[in-house]
């Protein structure tokens, strides 16, 4: 079997090392010249744009797929028209929109914090008035690991953010005090069966995820079973994608999808029966999808900036490293380390290193 | 890191996709047009006796291993001279001469049935007089799923294990009606450290492996533990290893080593802390080994001949298919299937449902 996929970095490196023993060979697009993947499946160095190239992909691969939303618009309603294209284009285009978003999920009954579209300054001004401060600017697209918005916590900062953010279309949403952000990653296959793993636990640094961690809570994880099911299934959804939350009051808010393989479910690879990788692969090309129940007790932490060596990795005990392949560089992120143990404690005695050695890289 | 393999099959294509998270690239020397190990791993084809290769080899790797055992004895012998290569070439050779490996055993005090070297006929005559009837005649060398060996039950097998084995250097074999076939992996690293896995049942059909899964039975494996261990030191060994035993009345007799990664050892990918795979490149690159400890029940089936559809195997719980990228043959080994489970119900319910796939599959 062949999978084409559009983008050519450590999702797509991991997608097609899962591949491999399914006798899944992967193809990709990626115009960058040290595109990772380019290791483990065959690059065709080209814009996403470039339909000819898309006609080539579809037409040689059994499915194609997405390794990040950040696809151009041309592309993805170019794609809309073949019919082995999973997610579907249509479902990359809602993801791709904070305000699609977030009106999605309050049209599905998921609760949201509070929002507003802007598209001049007096809309601007109007969400600031109507949400009251603090509350977060966001562009409607393009956005990642904290990029593209900002903070208005007092009237101080509302000039310094209409500055930078101004003059493109914005979502205005409430700041929410949260206690914890978690996500779940859920699968869901062509027969429509779902498949959710435990909720993962996430924690940031400069905006950037650093420790993900399975996170064990029933009452959360039904109700975030019960969210990604209405999203899923109202996007016709077919592959992986994760729902990220805010715990907030014993509650979940919603706050964004990635509809595609994501960081916060790198655990899985030894913490759960089947990865995130290997079951996107299983649900996009028609297979039954594996099991999702956690393995063990598990952790992971990921390298921004500079990896360490694999001696300082597995000087540490239960670490299992996934070095991707690039080439330092500060703010990148160039691997992820899991612990996987047999008991908590082994678990954090561990992963208490681990993060002291990522600390250390940058 | 890179590292360099003799012999392009399954077994380097499952190291070389272990090294790939590492940070480690593999390449490999394979004279086969269609070696398997090529989708993930870059492929030098040209004998394994070509001297200027094995220079470029050892030049450009960290470090150079081997994938199977039977090189030819020049390459090997060529080889002696770089201090990169493991396990060393000494060790390979004394693996590929059933004499040399039985002799080991004996002086390193392991139990080994009756044994005698045959040069002649006089010998065979001999040995089949000393050792007694059954008694089984093997090739020093080459050997492998249970090609070049006779078993002589009685008089009227002698003159046609004669006719099909006379005129090499043979070893002649007290037969040993075995309760069971066991093996273990054990891996050392360069500090003289040895890892070991839980032992593995092994079952042949047609001299093939077919179904191999951790054994317990600590009074076994403690057993199977030491005599690793004497073989591992007295050769400086520094990987992977295999060791086969016959279980007979209640203890271990040594059969033969496998100087490699091991097809008994295929269920530590899912159902140990560290795979083989792993914990092979890590002996070999100097790093430290990764946890042996078994993770859940599990179980692997081979598949010969002919690989069933993805969605076949995943129409079974629990399974994890390893699909090794080649063409069907006959007799072949083209796969192979794992069951992990949390139950040791569910295991058992699934694996008869893989073995009733693979006995379907040839």
């Amino acid at each position: 079997m062949k999978v084409g996929i559009l983008g050519g970095g450590q999702l797509a490196r991991m997608i097609a090392l899962a591949g491999h023993p399914l006798g899944v060979a992967c193809t990709f697009i990626d115009p960058a010249r040290e595109a990772c993947a380019a290791a483990v499946a065959e690059q065709v160095a080209s814009p996403y744009e470039e339909l000819a190239q898309l006609d080539s992909l579809t037409a040689e691969c059994d499915v194609v797929t997405f390794e990040f939303e950040h696809i151009p618009a041309a592309a993805l309603r170019y794609l809309e028209s073949y019919d082995n294209v999973f997610p579907r284009p249509s479902a990359i285009l809602v993801a791709q929109d904070r305000l699609r978003e977030k009106t999605l999920f309050r049209d599905l009954g998921i609760p949201v914090p509070p929002f507003a579209s802007i598209g001049s300054r007096e809309e601007f001004d109007a969400a600031i008035a109507t949400i009251g401060m603090p509350l977060v600017i966001k562009t409607r697209t393009l956005g990642y690991d904290g990029k593209g918005q900002k903070v208005i916590r007092c009237a101080a900062d509302i000039e310094a953010a209409w500055a930078e953010l101004g003059g493109q279309p914005l979502l205005a949403e409430g700041f929410v005090p949260f206690e914890r952000e978690v996500s779940m990653i859920a699968a869901r296959d062509r027969t429509g069966a779902v498949a959710c793993y435990a909720l993962s636990e996430n924690v940031h640094r400069d905006g950037i995820l650093r420790v993900a961690r399975p996170y064990t809570n029933a009452a959360l994880q039904q109700q975030a079973e019960d969210y990604s099911r209405r999203v899923l299934d109202e996007l016709e959804y077919v592959g992986v994608l994760a729902f990220e939350f805010f715990v907030h009051d014993g509650g979940l808010l919603a706050n964004e999808i990635a509809p595609r393989v994501h960081n916060s479910g790198h655990w899985t690879i030894e913490g759960a029966g089947t990865s995130q990788f290997e079951n996107h692969l299983r649900a996009i090309l028609g297979l039954t999808l594996g099991s999702t129940e956690t393995v063990g007790h598990s952790a992971m932490v990921n390298f921004i900036g500079r990896m360490p060596t694999a001696a300082e990795v597995f000087a540490i005990p239960n670490t299992h490293l996934h070095h991707y392949g690039k080439a330092d560089r500060p703010g990148r992120k160039v691997g992820h380390v899991t612990v996987r143990a047999a008991t908590r404690d082994q678990l954090e005695a561990s992963l208490q290193s681990v993060i002291a050695l990522s600390d250390k890289m940058g």
